[in-house]
């Protein structure tokens, strides 16, 4: 394929705080043909994996994933934050820049053996994915890939899982 | 179609707080055929009344209204939480049982004239809804349908925004 994404992005300085661009998906989201291109292109690359399962933290991962799911007629589990999910859930803490922060999946959100595909809009420094990935191993799901939209590349988050395989739409 | 969409959905006594009964739609998200021929019906739906653009309140509005939006080939617009959306959005302030909350929405997140589908999980009270609503038509949008998964019919929401169709799968 050969859309070009990145002009569905909207560049946003200094949000959430002074100094960060934001990248925000919404215009890409917002487009039906952009969406659903996307969306084709991350099925493409998880029906390759043999994913049998999406996993997307929260929430911009449910937006994302959620369609990729339905393309390929599996189902959609979320990666949440404390308080979010009822039944039994297994959790992860992991450090912020300053901080820490905690996502959790509930314990039969994954079936042990089932090929997971990793989902999110943007990939930074990679905690998110890195604990998103540490949750689906607990319960004995096994990592086929990772996608996302949007690879901020300097901050280095694909050294941080350069175990798994790792398909991004746009880098920047 | 005549499936039992109420075997996937987990009973949960109690949450978030005492004497609430929770009605958890993840079995329903992490199975495959289900997820998808519960997209199908609102996505028949929503074709009938000539959705142009699908809208959902955060976060399981996106889990039920992405997969939609690209089974039309529309796109998806989030109703969020405060802090979460960069750029110029509206807000409406709605009262919950104890307290207010706050929906925010990019102004450029519908098209006015637009012909929009509001979604979500779950339909209580009607208060995330008609906030909803609110600010789609404050943009000039057109609501030509809700969707839901579940309605909790003893609270009478559907009361609340009784000029709007309402279409839902399960009701409790």
């Amino acid at each position: 394929m050969d859309m070009d994404y990145k002009k569905y992005i909207a560049d946003v300085p200094d949000f959430p705080e002074p100094g960060v661009m934001f990248r925000d998906i919404s215009p890409l989201m917002c487009d039906g043909q952009a969406y659903a291109a996307a969306t084709d292109e991350i099925a493409a690359y998880a029906k390759s994996k043999g994913t049998e399962m999406i996993v997307g933290p929260e929430a911009r991962g449910f937006i994302v994933g959620c369609p990729v799911a339905y393309k390929l007629g599996v189902g959609f589990a979320p990666a949440r934050k404390k308080g979010k999910l009822p039944r039994e859930t297994v959790s992860v803490t992991y450090d912020l820049e300053y901080g820490q922060a905690s996502l959790y999946m509930q314990t039969d959100a994954v079936r042990p053996g089932q090929k997971v595909l990793v989902v999110d809009d943007l990939m930074a420094t990679g905690g998110t994915l890195a604990a998103t990935i540490k949750l689906v191993e607990e319960l004995g799901g096994i990592v086929v890939g990772t996608a996302f939209l949007i690879e901020l590349t300097e901050l280095g988050g694909r050294d941080k899982i350069n175990e798994y395989d790792m398909f991004t739409l746009m880098k920047y």
